[in-house]
Protein backbone atom coordinates (compact mmCIF):
# COMPACT_ATOMS: atom_id res chain seq x y z
CA UNK A 1 0.00 0.00 0.00
CA UNK A 2 2.31 2.98 -1.35
CA UNK A 3 -0.75 5.47 -2.52
CA UNK A 4 -0.85 8.50 -0.62
CA UNK A 5 -4.50 8.74 0.77
CA UNK A 6 -6.85 11.03 0.00
CA UNK A 7 -6.36 14.64 0.93
CA UNK A 8 -10.07 14.85 2.62
CA UNK A 9 -9.66 12.20 4.45
CA UNK A 10 -9.62 11.53 8.26
CA UNK A 11 -9.15 8.69 10.30
CA UNK A 12 -10.79 8.21 13.36
CA UNK A 13 -8.45 7.14 16.28
CA UNK A 14 -11.41 4.65 17.05
CA UNK A 15 -10.85 2.91 13.53
CA UNK A 16 -7.53 1.64 14.36
CA UNK A 17 -7.57 1.94 18.49
CA UNK A 18 -5.26 -0.90 18.47
CA UNK A 19 -2.41 1.94 17.41
CA UNK A 20 -1.06 3.89 20.28
CA UNK A 21 -1.43 7.33 19.65
CA UNK A 22 3.12 7.38 18.24
CA UNK A 23 2.28 4.73 16.00
CA UNK A 24 -0.71 6.20 14.28
CA UNK A 25 0.87 9.46 13.79
CA UNK A 26 3.47 7.47 11.60
CA UNK A 27 1.04 5.17 9.63
CA UNK A 28 -0.23 8.50 8.74
CA UNK A 29 2.78 10.21 7.56
CA UNK A 30 3.82 6.75 6.07
CA UNK A 31 0.38 7.07 4.39
CA UNK A 32 0.14 10.92 3.83
CA UNK A 33 -3.22 10.92 5.98
CA UNK A 34 -3.83 14.32 6.44
CA UNK A 35 -6.27 14.38 9.32
CA UNK A 36 -7.04 12.71 12.33
CA UNK A 37 -10.60 12.76 14.57
CA UNK A 38 -9.36 12.07 18.28
CA UNK A 39 -10.98 10.03 20.47
CA UNK A 40 -10.58 11.51 24.33
CA UNK A 41 -9.69 8.43 26.83
CA UNK A 42 -6.94 7.49 24.49
CA UNK A 43 -5.57 10.95 24.29
CA UNK A 44 -6.18 11.57 27.77
CA UNK A 45 -4.08 8.54 28.20
CA UNK A 46 -0.88 9.57 26.42
CA UNK A 47 -1.65 13.08 27.91
CA UNK A 48 -3.63 16.17 26.13
CA UNK A 49 -0.29 18.02 25.58
CA UNK A 50 2.05 15.21 24.72
CA UNK A 51 -0.87 14.46 22.14
CA UNK A 52 -0.84 17.66 20.27
CA UNK A 53 2.78 17.85 20.19
CA UNK A 54 2.46 14.77 19.15
CA UNK A 55 -0.08 15.66 16.16
CA UNK A 56 1.16 19.40 15.57
CA UNK A 57 4.79 18.37 14.52
CA UNK A 58 3.93 15.77 12.07
CA UNK A 59 1.91 18.03 10.24
CA UNK A 60 -1.77 16.34 11.16
CA UNK A 61 -4.99 18.34 11.45
CA UNK A 62 -7.45 16.92 14.36
CA UNK A 63 -10.75 16.81 12.34
CA UNK A 64 -12.68 16.62 15.42
CA UNK A 65 -12.74 15.25 18.79
CA UNK A 66 -14.74 12.52 20.25
CA UNK A 67 -16.55 12.75 22.01
CA UNK A 68 -18.80 14.21 24.99
CA UNK A 69 -22.10 14.43 25.72
CA UNK A 70 -24.02 11.94 28.09
CA UNK A 71 -26.32 14.83 29.03
CA UNK A 72 -29.59 12.91 29.80
CA UNK A 73 -29.47 11.94 33.87
CA UNK A 74 -32.20 13.47 35.68
CA UNK A 75 -29.72 13.22 39.02
CA UNK A 76 -28.84 17.05 39.23
CA UNK A 77 -25.35 15.68 40.82
CA UNK A 78 -24.99 13.75 37.79
CA UNK A 79 -25.65 16.48 35.60
CA UNK A 80 -23.71 18.95 36.79
CA UNK A 81 -20.79 16.17 36.81
CA UNK A 82 -21.65 15.78 33.46
CA UNK A 83 -21.80 19.26 31.89
CA UNK A 84 -18.27 19.60 33.80
CA UNK A 85 -16.42 16.98 32.23
CA UNK A 86 -18.05 18.30 28.83
CA UNK A 87 -16.50 21.45 29.62
CA UNK A 88 -12.94 18.95 30.09
CA UNK A 89 -13.79 17.69 26.58
CA UNK A 90 -14.08 21.33 25.25
CA UNK A 91 -10.71 22.44 26.79
CA UNK A 92 -9.08 19.21 25.25
CA UNK A 93 -10.45 20.13 21.96
CA UNK A 94 -8.94 24.03 22.35
CA UNK A 95 -5.26 21.87 22.99
CA UNK A 96 -5.60 19.51 20.26
CA UNK A 97 -6.43 22.12 17.74
CA UNK A 98 -9.39 21.34 16.95
CA UNK A 99 -12.55 23.26 16.67
CA UNK A 100 -15.59 20.57 16.74
CA UNK A 101 -16.38 18.45 19.99
CA UNK A 102 -18.87 15.85 19.08
CA UNK A 103 -21.85 15.28 20.77
CA UNK A 104 -23.24 11.90 21.87
CA UNK A 105 -26.33 12.92 23.61
CA UNK A 106 -26.81 9.45 26.15
CA UNK A 107 -29.93 7.29 26.15
CA UNK A 108 -32.82 6.97 28.38
CA UNK A 109 -31.98 7.13 32.25
CA UNK A 110 -33.24 3.99 34.36
CA UNK A 111 -36.62 3.19 34.31
CA UNK A 112 -37.57 6.00 32.12
CA UNK A 113 -40.18 6.32 28.70
CA UNK A 114 -39.99 9.61 28.12
CA UNK A 115 -37.57 10.13 25.28
CA UNK A 116 -39.08 13.65 24.72
CA UNK A 117 -38.11 14.84 28.07
CA UNK A 118 -34.29 13.45 27.69
CA UNK A 119 -34.39 15.02 24.64
CA UNK A 120 -34.95 18.55 26.14
CA UNK A 121 -32.57 17.85 29.66
CA UNK A 122 -29.83 18.12 26.63
CA UNK A 123 -30.83 21.08 25.08
CA UNK A 124 -30.96 22.51 28.76
CA UNK A 125 -27.40 21.79 29.65
CA UNK A 126 -26.50 23.01 25.77
CA UNK A 127 -27.40 26.10 27.41
CA UNK A 128 -24.46 26.33 29.57
CA UNK A 129 -22.28 23.78 27.11
CA UNK A 130 -22.22 25.97 24.14
CA UNK A 131 -21.08 29.51 24.78
CA UNK A 132 -18.35 27.36 26.85
CA UNK A 133 -17.48 26.02 24.09
CA UNK A 134 -17.75 28.75 21.67
CA UNK A 135 -15.99 31.15 23.74
CA UNK A 136 -13.34 28.50 23.27
CA UNK A 137 -13.48 28.74 19.50
CA UNK A 138 -14.94 25.36 19.73
CA UNK A 139 -18.31 24.33 18.02
CA UNK A 140 -20.96 21.32 19.52
CA UNK A 141 -21.96 18.48 17.15
CA UNK A 142 -24.73 16.80 18.05
CA UNK A 143 -24.46 13.54 16.49
CA UNK A 144 -27.95 11.70 15.86
CA UNK A 145 -27.06 7.62 16.60
CA UNK A 146 -29.13 4.90 14.93
CA UNK A 147 -32.64 4.43 17.06
CA UNK A 148 -31.28 1.32 17.70
CA UNK A 149 -29.28 3.14 20.35
CA UNK A 150 -32.23 5.06 21.51
CA UNK A 151 -32.39 3.70 24.90
CA UNK A 152 -28.98 3.09 25.84
CA UNK A 153 -27.08 5.54 23.87
CA UNK A 154 -28.66 8.14 22.61
CA UNK A 155 -32.08 9.90 22.45
CA UNK A 156 -31.49 11.84 19.21
CA UNK A 157 -32.05 9.50 16.88
CA UNK A 158 -32.60 11.45 13.35
CA UNK A 159 -30.83 14.68 11.78
CA UNK A 160 -34.21 16.25 11.88
CA UNK A 161 -34.33 15.61 16.16
CA UNK A 162 -30.65 16.82 15.98
CA UNK A 163 -31.46 20.31 14.25
CA UNK A 164 -34.31 20.76 16.52
CA UNK A 165 -31.98 21.21 19.58
CA UNK A 166 -29.33 22.71 17.47
CA UNK A 167 -31.53 25.48 15.97
CA UNK A 168 -31.87 26.79 19.90
CA UNK A 169 -28.29 27.97 19.25
CA UNK A 170 -26.02 30.34 17.01
CA UNK A 171 -24.79 27.96 13.96
CA UNK A 172 -21.53 28.66 15.37
CA UNK A 173 -22.16 27.04 18.46
CA UNK A 174 -24.24 24.57 17.53
CA UNK A 175 -24.37 21.86 14.91
CA UNK A 176 -24.91 18.34 13.87
CA UNK A 177 -22.66 15.62 13.18
CA UNK A 178 -23.47 13.53 9.68
CA UNK A 179 -22.37 10.01 9.93
CA UNK A 180 -23.73 7.55 6.92
CA UNK A 181 -23.90 4.76 9.08
CA UNK A 182 -26.68 6.30 11.54
CA UNK A 183 -28.84 7.92 9.05
CA UNK A 184 -28.75 6.21 5.69
CA UNK A 185 -32.41 4.50 6.85
CA UNK A 186 -33.59 7.65 7.08
CA UNK A 187 -35.46 8.80 3.77
CA UNK A 188 -36.13 12.44 5.58
CA UNK A 189 -32.61 12.53 5.79
CA UNK A 190 -31.62 14.39 2.43
CA UNK A 191 -34.06 17.00 3.16
CA UNK A 192 -32.43 17.25 6.39
CA UNK A 193 -28.67 17.81 5.58
CA UNK A 194 -30.24 20.78 3.05
CA UNK A 195 -31.41 22.17 6.35
CA UNK A 196 -28.75 21.90 8.22
CA UNK A 197 -26.73 22.89 5.16
CA UNK A 198 -28.82 25.95 4.86
CA UNK A 199 -28.17 26.88 8.65
CA UNK A 200 -24.54 26.06 8.25
CA UNK A 201 -24.65 23.68 10.47
CA UNK A 202 -23.00 20.57 9.38
CA UNK A 203 -20.24 20.52 11.37
CA UNK A 204 -18.48 17.24 10.61
CA UNK A 205 -19.00 14.28 8.23
CA UNK A 206 -18.42 11.00 9.05
CA UNK A 207 -18.86 7.63 7.53
CA UNK A 208 -18.88 3.72 8.12
CA UNK A 209 -20.61 1.02 6.15
CA UNK A 210 -23.65 -0.84 7.36
CA UNK A 211 -22.90 -4.81 7.60
CA UNK A 212 -25.24 -7.19 8.83
CA UNK A 213 -25.78 -9.61 10.77
CA UNK A 214 -25.17 -6.70 13.43
CA UNK A 215 -23.26 -8.21 16.53
CA UNK A 216 -24.45 -8.65 20.14
CA UNK A 217 -25.06 -5.56 21.69
CA UNK A 218 -24.43 -3.73 17.89
CA UNK A 219 -21.81 -1.30 18.76
CA UNK A 220 -18.50 -3.07 17.27
CA UNK A 221 -20.06 -4.27 13.87
CA UNK A 222 -19.77 -0.86 11.73
CA UNK A 223 -18.25 -2.04 8.00
CA UNK A 224 -15.35 -1.28 6.71
CA UNK A 225 -16.12 1.45 3.44
CA UNK A 226 -17.52 -0.77 0.48
CA UNK A 227 -18.44 -3.86 2.34
CA UNK A 228 -22.19 -3.02 3.03
CA UNK A 229 -25.03 -1.43 2.04
CA UNK A 230 -24.27 2.39 1.93
CA UNK A 231 -23.69 4.51 -0.95
CA UNK A 232 -20.91 6.33 0.04
CA UNK A 233 -20.65 8.71 -3.05
CA UNK A 234 -24.20 9.58 -2.66
CA UNK A 235 -24.33 10.90 0.92
CA UNK A 236 -20.98 12.74 0.28
CA UNK A 237 -22.59 14.81 -2.50
CA UNK A 238 -25.83 15.67 -0.69
CA UNK A 239 -22.95 16.88 2.47
CA UNK A 240 -20.88 18.83 -0.46
CA UNK A 241 -23.91 20.32 -2.19
CA UNK A 242 -24.38 21.99 1.59
CA UNK A 243 -21.18 23.55 0.82
CA UNK A 244 -18.87 21.38 3.23
CA UNK A 245 -15.26 20.80 2.04
CA UNK A 246 -14.31 19.57 5.43
CA UNK A 247 -12.33 16.24 6.38
CA UNK A 248 -14.44 13.07 5.90
CA UNK A 249 -13.75 11.01 9.00
CA UNK A 250 -14.05 7.15 8.85
CA UNK A 251 -14.91 5.75 12.43
CA UNK A 252 -15.30 2.50 12.55
CA UNK A 253 -16.05 0.12 15.64
CA UNK A 254 -15.52 -2.80 14.23
CA UNK A 255 -14.37 -6.17 16.45
CA UNK A 256 -12.71 -7.77 13.04
CA UNK A 257 -10.70 -4.33 12.40
CA UNK A 258 -9.48 -3.88 15.66
CA UNK A 259 -8.30 -7.84 15.57
CA UNK A 260 -5.59 -7.28 12.89
CA UNK A 261 -2.61 -4.97 12.31
CA UNK A 262 -3.20 -1.52 12.90
CA UNK A 263 -1.47 -0.12 9.95
CA UNK A 264 -2.91 -2.42 7.46
CA UNK A 265 -6.36 -1.59 8.83
CA UNK A 266 -5.67 2.07 8.64
CA UNK A 267 -3.84 1.60 4.79
CA UNK A 268 -6.91 -0.32 3.91
CA UNK A 269 -9.61 2.18 4.93
CA UNK A 270 -7.47 4.76 3.15
CA UNK A 271 -8.04 2.83 -0.18
CA UNK A 272 -11.19 2.53 0.70
CA UNK A 273 -12.39 5.80 0.95
CA UNK A 274 -10.48 6.55 -2.54
CA UNK A 275 -12.24 3.78 -4.09
CA UNK A 276 -15.95 3.86 -2.65
CA UNK A 277 -15.99 7.95 -1.59
CA UNK A 278 -13.84 9.86 -3.77
CA UNK B 1 -51.66 -18.13 37.21
CA UNK B 2 -55.34 -18.89 37.52
CA UNK B 3 -55.95 -15.08 36.25
CA UNK B 4 -58.33 -14.80 32.72
CA UNK B 5 -56.50 -13.21 30.74
CA UNK B 6 -57.78 -9.43 29.22
CA UNK B 7 -60.38 -10.24 26.42
CA UNK B 8 -58.55 -7.56 24.07
CA UNK B 9 -55.03 -9.76 24.85
CA UNK B 10 -54.03 -11.86 22.01
CA UNK B 11 -50.96 -14.35 21.59
CA UNK B 12 -48.94 -14.32 18.60
CA UNK B 13 -47.78 -18.11 18.21
CA UNK B 14 -44.37 -17.34 17.80
CA UNK B 15 -44.00 -15.95 21.25
CA UNK B 16 -44.54 -19.58 22.41
CA UNK B 17 -43.52 -21.18 19.85
CA UNK B 18 -42.17 -23.92 21.68
CA UNK B 19 -45.45 -25.00 22.53
CA UNK B 20 -47.04 -27.06 18.82
CA UNK B 21 -50.40 -25.86 17.85
CA UNK B 22 -52.48 -28.01 20.27
CA UNK B 23 -50.78 -27.30 23.40
CA UNK B 24 -50.95 -23.55 22.76
CA UNK B 25 -54.56 -23.89 21.93
CA UNK B 26 -55.10 -25.92 25.84
CA UNK B 27 -52.89 -23.36 26.96
CA UNK B 28 -55.20 -20.58 25.45
CA UNK B 29 -58.27 -21.92 26.73
CA UNK B 30 -56.81 -22.70 30.03
CA UNK B 31 -55.87 -19.47 30.45
CA UNK B 32 -58.97 -17.83 29.05
CA UNK B 33 -56.72 -16.29 25.79
CA UNK B 34 -58.92 -15.82 23.01
CA UNK B 35 -57.41 -14.72 20.45
CA UNK B 36 -53.93 -15.78 18.26
CA UNK B 37 -51.97 -14.89 15.83
CA UNK B 38 -51.30 -17.66 13.22
CA UNK B 39 -47.30 -17.79 11.95
CA UNK B 40 -47.24 -19.42 8.73
CA UNK B 41 -44.81 -22.17 9.30
CA UNK B 42 -46.15 -23.92 12.25
CA UNK B 43 -49.90 -23.87 10.25
CA UNK B 44 -48.60 -25.03 7.00
CA UNK B 45 -46.55 -27.95 9.14
CA UNK B 46 -49.64 -28.67 11.58
CA UNK B 47 -51.95 -28.03 7.87
CA UNK B 48 -53.88 -25.26 7.45
CA UNK B 49 -57.40 -27.03 7.35
CA UNK B 50 -56.55 -29.09 10.41
CA UNK B 51 -55.07 -25.46 12.22
CA UNK B 52 -58.83 -23.76 11.55
CA UNK B 53 -60.29 -26.58 13.09
CA UNK B 54 -58.90 -26.75 15.98
CA UNK B 55 -58.67 -22.84 16.59
CA UNK B 56 -62.29 -22.98 15.62
CA UNK B 57 -63.50 -25.94 17.44
CA UNK B 58 -61.60 -24.36 20.51
CA UNK B 59 -63.57 -20.79 20.23
CA UNK B 60 -60.21 -18.91 19.46
CA UNK B 61 -60.43 -16.49 16.43
CA UNK B 62 -57.14 -15.53 14.74
CA UNK B 63 -56.08 -12.01 15.22
CA UNK B 64 -53.78 -11.82 12.36
CA UNK B 65 -51.83 -13.78 10.24
CA UNK B 66 -47.83 -13.51 10.27
CA UNK B 67 -46.65 -13.16 7.45
CA UNK B 68 -46.58 -12.16 3.70
CA UNK B 69 -43.90 -9.66 2.27
CA UNK B 70 -40.57 -9.76 0.67
CA UNK B 71 -41.67 -8.83 -2.33
CA UNK B 72 -38.58 -6.28 -2.84
CA UNK B 73 -36.67 -8.95 -5.36
CA UNK B 74 -35.29 -7.61 -9.11
CA UNK B 75 -35.40 -11.08 -10.44
CA UNK B 76 -38.76 -11.39 -12.46
CA UNK B 77 -38.91 -15.12 -11.69
CA UNK B 78 -38.07 -14.26 -7.66
CA UNK B 79 -40.87 -11.41 -7.91
CA UNK B 80 -43.37 -13.70 -9.82
CA UNK B 81 -42.78 -16.54 -7.06
CA UNK B 82 -43.33 -13.92 -4.10
CA UNK B 83 -46.67 -12.98 -5.24
CA UNK B 84 -47.81 -16.44 -5.37
CA UNK B 85 -46.73 -17.09 -2.37
CA UNK B 86 -48.34 -14.56 -0.27
CA UNK B 87 -51.57 -15.40 -2.27
CA UNK B 88 -50.85 -18.72 -0.78
CA UNK B 89 -50.56 -17.03 2.65
CA UNK B 90 -53.92 -15.05 1.16
CA UNK B 91 -55.67 -18.71 1.08
CA UNK B 92 -54.24 -19.40 4.54
CA UNK B 93 -55.58 -16.36 6.00
CA UNK B 94 -58.87 -17.33 4.87
CA UNK B 95 -58.73 -20.80 6.04
CA UNK B 96 -58.07 -19.61 9.11
CA UNK B 97 -60.62 -17.13 9.16
CA UNK B 98 -58.65 -13.66 10.01
CA UNK B 99 -58.90 -10.84 7.77
CA UNK B 100 -55.23 -9.37 8.11
CA UNK B 101 -52.44 -10.60 6.28
CA UNK B 102 -49.40 -9.01 7.89
CA UNK B 103 -46.34 -8.21 5.33
CA UNK B 104 -42.56 -7.82 6.15
CA UNK B 105 -42.05 -5.85 2.97
CA UNK B 106 -38.10 -7.48 2.42
CA UNK B 107 -34.64 -6.29 2.60
CA UNK B 108 -32.39 -4.95 -0.03
CA UNK B 109 -31.27 -7.46 -2.90
CA UNK B 110 -27.81 -8.45 -2.23
CA UNK B 111 -25.77 -5.60 -3.86
CA UNK B 112 -27.83 -3.03 -4.27
CA UNK B 113 -28.12 0.39 -2.33
CA UNK B 114 -31.66 1.11 -3.47
CA UNK B 115 -33.85 1.84 -0.68
CA UNK B 116 -36.45 3.97 -2.88
CA UNK B 117 -36.38 1.33 -5.60
CA UNK B 118 -36.91 -1.17 -3.15
CA UNK B 119 -39.82 0.46 -1.54
CA UNK B 120 -41.25 0.84 -5.32
CA UNK B 121 -40.90 -2.71 -5.73
CA UNK B 122 -43.45 -3.26 -3.36
CA UNK B 123 -46.03 -1.34 -4.27
CA UNK B 124 -46.00 -2.56 -7.48
CA UNK B 125 -46.50 -6.47 -6.10
CA UNK B 126 -49.26 -4.64 -3.97
CA UNK B 127 -50.64 -3.89 -6.99
CA UNK B 128 -51.86 -7.35 -7.87
CA UNK B 129 -51.91 -8.95 -4.38
CA UNK B 130 -53.70 -6.43 -2.55
CA UNK B 131 -56.95 -6.46 -4.99
CA UNK B 132 -56.40 -10.48 -4.72
CA UNK B 133 -56.44 -10.31 -0.77
CA UNK B 134 -59.24 -8.28 -0.86
CA UNK B 135 -61.78 -10.26 -3.15
CA UNK B 136 -60.92 -13.03 -0.49
CA UNK B 137 -61.99 -10.86 2.10
CA UNK B 138 -58.53 -10.35 3.49
CA UNK B 139 -56.35 -7.02 4.17
CA UNK B 140 -53.17 -6.71 3.74
CA UNK B 141 -50.71 -5.05 6.61
CA UNK B 142 -47.81 -2.98 5.81
CA UNK B 143 -45.51 -3.29 9.34
CA UNK B 144 -42.53 -0.89 8.92
CA UNK B 145 -39.75 -2.88 10.48
CA UNK B 146 -37.38 -1.12 13.20
CA UNK B 147 -34.16 0.81 11.01
CA UNK B 148 -31.63 -1.71 12.05
CA UNK B 149 -33.57 -4.19 9.76
CA UNK B 150 -33.52 -1.64 6.93
CA UNK B 151 -30.58 -3.55 4.86
CA UNK B 152 -31.32 -7.17 5.53
CA UNK B 153 -35.60 -7.80 6.11
CA UNK B 154 -37.15 -4.51 5.65
CA UNK B 155 -36.91 -1.50 3.71
CA UNK B 156 -40.17 -0.42 5.48
CA UNK B 157 -38.44 1.46 8.30
CA UNK B 158 -41.26 4.29 9.37
CA UNK B 159 -45.21 4.27 10.07
CA UNK B 160 -44.76 7.11 7.57
CA UNK B 161 -43.52 5.24 4.62
CA UNK B 162 -45.88 2.62 5.37
CA UNK B 163 -48.49 4.65 4.67
CA UNK B 164 -47.12 6.31 1.63
CA UNK B 165 -47.04 2.76 0.09
CA UNK B 166 -50.68 1.94 1.56
CA UNK B 167 -52.60 4.76 0.58
CA UNK B 168 -51.98 4.37 -3.09
CA UNK B 169 -54.26 1.81 -2.54
CA UNK B 170 -58.15 1.33 -1.07
CA UNK B 171 -58.04 1.48 2.81
CA UNK B 172 -60.28 -1.81 2.85
CA UNK B 173 -56.99 -3.62 0.75
CA UNK B 174 -53.88 -2.31 2.46
CA UNK B 175 -53.34 -0.97 6.01
CA UNK B 176 -50.87 -0.98 8.41
CA UNK B 177 -49.48 -2.87 11.29
CA UNK B 178 -48.61 -0.56 14.39
CA UNK B 179 -45.96 -2.47 16.19
CA UNK B 180 -44.37 -0.97 19.01
CA UNK B 181 -41.03 -2.71 19.26
CA UNK B 182 -40.90 -0.99 15.81
CA UNK B 183 -41.63 2.42 16.05
CA UNK B 184 -41.71 3.24 19.78
CA UNK B 185 -38.16 5.46 18.98
CA UNK B 186 -40.00 7.43 16.08
CA UNK B 187 -41.02 10.91 17.54
CA UNK B 188 -43.00 11.43 14.08
CA UNK B 189 -45.22 7.99 14.69
CA UNK B 190 -47.67 9.33 16.50
CA UNK B 191 -48.74 11.52 14.21
CA UNK B 192 -48.47 8.86 11.78
CA UNK B 193 -50.46 7.05 13.69
CA UNK B 194 -53.17 9.61 13.83
CA UNK B 195 -52.99 9.77 9.82
CA UNK B 196 -53.48 5.84 10.12
CA UNK B 197 -56.95 6.51 12.22
CA UNK B 198 -58.08 9.46 9.95
CA UNK B 199 -57.85 6.82 6.44
CA UNK B 200 -59.17 3.40 8.33
CA UNK B 201 -55.89 2.08 8.07
CA UNK B 202 -55.24 1.03 11.49
CA UNK B 203 -55.45 -2.82 10.53
CA UNK B 204 -53.41 -4.17 13.84
CA UNK B 205 -51.58 -3.48 16.80
CA UNK B 206 -49.21 -5.31 18.00
CA UNK B 207 -47.09 -5.28 21.21
CA UNK B 208 -43.26 -6.19 21.92
CA UNK B 209 -40.91 -4.45 24.56
CA UNK B 210 -37.15 -3.09 23.81
CA UNK B 211 -34.37 -4.68 26.11
CA UNK B 212 -31.15 -4.23 25.90
CA UNK B 213 -28.31 -5.25 24.97
CA UNK B 214 -29.71 -6.54 21.77
CA UNK B 215 -28.57 -10.09 20.81
CA UNK B 216 -26.75 -10.82 17.65
CA UNK B 217 -28.28 -10.27 14.87
CA UNK B 218 -30.96 -8.15 16.86
CA UNK B 219 -33.77 -10.89 15.76
CA UNK B 220 -34.61 -12.96 19.21
CA UNK B 221 -34.09 -10.13 21.53
CA UNK B 222 -37.96 -8.50 21.80
CA UNK B 223 -38.32 -8.20 25.51
CA UNK B 224 -41.02 -9.40 27.62
CA UNK B 225 -43.75 -6.55 28.60
CA UNK B 226 -42.69 -4.48 31.05
CA UNK B 227 -39.20 -5.21 30.59
CA UNK B 228 -38.37 -2.23 28.94
CA UNK B 229 -37.96 1.17 27.51
CA UNK B 230 -41.64 1.09 26.13
CA UNK B 231 -44.47 2.78 27.27
CA UNK B 232 -47.33 0.58 26.24
CA UNK B 233 -50.22 2.53 27.98
CA UNK B 234 -49.33 5.30 25.84
CA UNK B 235 -49.60 3.71 22.56
CA UNK B 236 -52.37 1.93 23.18
CA UNK B 237 -53.51 5.33 23.83
CA UNK B 238 -52.56 6.95 20.27
CA UNK B 239 -53.84 3.66 18.87
CA UNK B 240 -57.42 3.64 20.66
CA UNK B 241 -57.47 7.05 20.08
CA UNK B 242 -58.40 6.67 16.60
CA UNK B 243 -60.81 4.11 17.33
CA UNK B 244 -58.66 0.95 17.01
CA UNK B 245 -60.59 -2.24 19.14
CA UNK B 246 -59.54 -5.14 18.17
CA UNK B 247 -57.01 -7.64 19.80
CA UNK B 248 -54.10 -6.39 20.71
CA UNK B 249 -51.26 -9.20 19.31
CA UNK B 250 -47.99 -9.73 21.46
CA UNK B 251 -45.39 -10.88 19.18
CA UNK B 252 -42.05 -11.83 20.80
CA UNK B 253 -39.35 -13.16 19.23
CA UNK B 254 -37.35 -14.22 22.30
CA UNK B 255 -34.20 -16.92 22.56
CA UNK B 256 -34.67 -16.63 26.47
CA UNK B 257 -38.76 -17.16 26.46
CA UNK B 258 -38.39 -20.00 23.91
CA UNK B 259 -35.89 -22.21 26.24
CA UNK B 260 -38.93 -21.97 28.98
CA UNK B 261 -41.89 -23.80 29.64
CA UNK B 262 -44.53 -22.25 27.10
CA UNK B 263 -47.14 -22.87 29.04
CA UNK B 264 -45.81 -20.68 31.85
CA UNK B 265 -44.40 -18.02 29.31
CA UNK B 266 -48.20 -18.00 27.71
CA UNK B 267 -49.47 -17.10 30.95
CA UNK B 268 -46.53 -14.38 32.23
CA UNK B 269 -47.37 -12.56 29.20
CA UNK B 270 -51.02 -12.70 29.60
CA UNK B 271 -50.45 -10.91 32.95
CA UNK B 272 -47.91 -8.76 31.44
CA UNK B 273 -50.34 -7.37 28.64
CA UNK B 274 -52.92 -6.50 31.91
CA UNK B 275 -50.27 -5.73 34.27
CA UNK B 276 -48.73 -2.59 31.58
CA UNK B 277 -51.02 -2.40 28.80
CA UNK B 278 -54.79 -1.94 30.31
Amino acid sequence: MSATADPRFSINQMTVKQLGLPELVAACVELGVQHVGTWRAPVQEYGVEAAAKLLNEAGLSVSTHCRGGFLTAIDPADRKAAIEDNKRAVDEAVTLGTDVLVLVSGGLPAGSYDLAGARERIADALTELAPYAAENGVRLAIEPLHPMYAADRCVVSTLAQALDIAERFPAHQVGVCVDTYHIWWDDRAPEQIARAGAQGRIATFQLADWTTPLPEGVLNGRGQIGDGSIDMRYWRRLVEDQGYSGPIEVELFNDGLWARDGREVLAETAARFTEHAC
